[in-house]
């Protein structure tokens, strides 16, 4: 998959008047991009409904098509720490609804004195709350655990994880509205797509900082993330945060929908499961210099990436260059926020040699993101969600970097 | 223009298959959208290479072709604080350039030690900074200012202001490796597109919190934003952020460059004008309930909008909701930084009469905006940038909402 992609990687990046639209309509012309020998002396473009991309750039989500399983955001060409609306990771169970907004309603029924059906304009009648978190898919990692190469990219590896800037109404403002009844302890949330996933969410979650969000990055939440609305879960696995969100359900024990019986359960070594287990833990990941990069000379490089939890905020970023031997703290770039990606980085001198960079988070709450031995044995080979183990990306002394697992 | 601009906008508002590409190509297909009556029992759309706007969501720049002017952002469309790079307004002097991000070259020289030229490369290898803030052009404001019309939307009245994530390396960290000479009190900046947009930037500022931008919301620079590098002056008026930057001269007085003289000085009543007048004062925009909204029932509503200045962070926002006879303090939403825009809201009981709202921002240094009245009496009527007065909607009995001044 990882050489398909490279190559599809290849076609887009050398389309030409690729701007914008011309990857949606699956068009890739074979040109290479042109610009003026002189820009300075040859006037420009003139302005576009919308300001487009240059044509030498061309980050996509891979695999596309995707109706029931998971396109990966292109974590290697992302700097900072917001992830463009249109490169954020999406993961479908029965394809991308389309939901008209004027026809869009959420119901909050179940144990309440007030059952209601809010249209979107209620929704943002209410007081809004932004803020800036992350979703991760909970089985972000499995291929890069279960069978790791050395041709994966920072996508390949974990780029089921994005963030951004979300607004929406508190849950518990609609709770207020409601009025919950005695004995409730669960929320059933389900989505207004064809799977109609549902998740049980705990009552103390949606009281603290759920939201139904209805912006992402300044705009209307993407076709693909959940428009009109989608529940937002800040630390909560990815599957819970439901997308095209229809109905609440108030209820005193979980649902044990479908999506929390056979799927988003924790084989463990020993023949059990976790279950319910909300939390994505603290994790990081280099994304530069990473496959398929290459190091074009000696000297300083910044060895950068992410790094986020579930539980707060990220505190330190350790980094090393020598396959775990000794660590080094890194700086933390920009903003530090609670369940968001933080960006990190490590100046390090390259003399050419080999390498092994490795990077480890830990939280506010001194949990350290684990090595991929601990991870194995604690978890076994078998587990199917919550990969947060530390990763390797290998140096060869002709600059060529590659995945190790 | 606004009623020309409402015609445009209801046209792409009822496109369909509006996907991303078609307003870029021109197309605008007069269809409605269509969503399936039950999204719930109908298979959804697979993924493709971008997460794609939902086809009932259209927000675009205005006007579009503009080579030599500006394209206002759709301020009114927009929630939280980022704007989506795609709708952070443009400003071109002479088109967009199109720069090859392999033979783009960033050229240090003057009076400095050591002269260098540096690549794409070059400046990516550098520690590099991410901060949040805005950019508004100088003359944001003026057709509202004078001529006012009813049916102005905000992003007519001042759309030429956005909030992006930047990522660049500090121009301190290049005058480090170049070394300034005695006697340095500017830096000539000049721009690698058509128009050579060029301006002399205090020495102060260039040491202080100056970048190169090379990304913008977490990916690389849209091209109309100055791809693959622009100069970022936090709080300074647009025109001296640089777009497509290649060259800083290091010079002992300002250059007097076209753009500096021409162009950019504030004519003041008595017949003198300021010059290098590069901070933007606090302001402050209500973006909803503003033209074309119609309140649809009595009752609660949010008055929401953007506040933002120059001089640091905003510490407060008023709205009076009786055409500034009474103030109350709105609430700050989300994040709160310097430079940056920050979303303010005060939730407003509708009667049914009619009101007039205005929104009063302060900033860290004790800076309020101004009142039109003192505005015009300070500046005149002939003054050509920074319009920071206060602004006026009036909400008329039937709910309508009108642009007053």
């Amino acid at each position: 998959m990882a050489e398909h992609m490279m190559n599809r990687r290849r076609a887009i990046g050398v389309a030409a008047g690729m701007l914008g639209g011309a990857v949606l309509n699956g068009q890739e012309t074979p040109a290479p991009p042109a610009a003026p020998a002189d820009p300075s002396s040859t006037p420009g473009l003139p302005s576009g409904a919308l300001g487009v991309r240059s044509p030498f750039e061309a980050p996509a989500l891979t695999p596309v098509g995707v109706t029931s399983g998971a396109s990966l955001s292109p974590l290697q060409s992302l700097a900072g720490t917001i992830t463009p609306s249109d490169l954020h990771f999406q993961r479908h169970h029965n394809g991308i609804a389309v939901i008209d907004p004027q026809r869009y309603a959420l119901t909050i029924h179940g144990m309440v004195e007030r059952p209601r059906v809010f249209s979107l304009e209620d929704l943002k009648r209410f007081p809004s709350v932004t803020r800036t978190c992350f979703i991760e898919c909970s089985g972000n990692g499995r291929s890069a655990y279960r069978t790791p190469k050395a041709t994966m990219t920072p996508q390949d590896v974990d780029g089921l994880t994005s963030n951004s800037e979300w607004t929406g109404v508190p849950v518990s403002t609609l709770l207020r509205e409601v009025g919950v009844k005695p004995g409730v302890a669960w929320m059933l949330a389900e989505g207004g797509d064809a799977a109609r996933l549902s998740r049980s969410i705990p009552m103390h979650k949606m009281l603290d900082d759920a939201l139904i969000a209805y912006a992402q990055n300044g705009e209307a939440v993407r076709m693909p993330n959940g428009y009109p609305a989608r529940l937002l879960l800040p630390g909560y696995e990815g599957n819970a945060n439901i997308k095209w969100i229809r109905r609440l359900k108030a209820i005193d024990q979980p649902n044990m929908s479908r999506d929390e019986t056979s799927k988003y359960t924790d084989p463990l070594p020993d023949g059990t499961a976790r279950q319910f287990s909300f939390v994505m833990d603290a994790k990081s990941i280099i994304t530069s210099p990473t496959y398929p990069m290459q190091l074009s000379s000696h000297g300083w490089w910044p060895v950068t990436g992410i790094a986020w939890t579930g539980r707060g905020r990220i505190t330190r970023v350790d980094v090393s260059t020598n396959g775990g031997q000794t660590w080094t703290e890194a700086e933390l770039v920009g903003s530090v926020l609670p369940m968001a990606h933080t960006r990190f980085r490590l100046m390090w001198r390259w003399d050419g040699g080999s390498a092994r960079l490795m990077s480890r988070a830990v939280d506010e709450t001194g949990y350290v993101q684990p090595t991929l031995e601990t991870f194995r044995r604690v978890r076994g080979a078998g587990t199917d969600y919550h990969f947060n183990a530390i990763r390797t990306w290998r140096v060869e002394p002709d600059g060529h970097v590659l995945f190790e697992g």
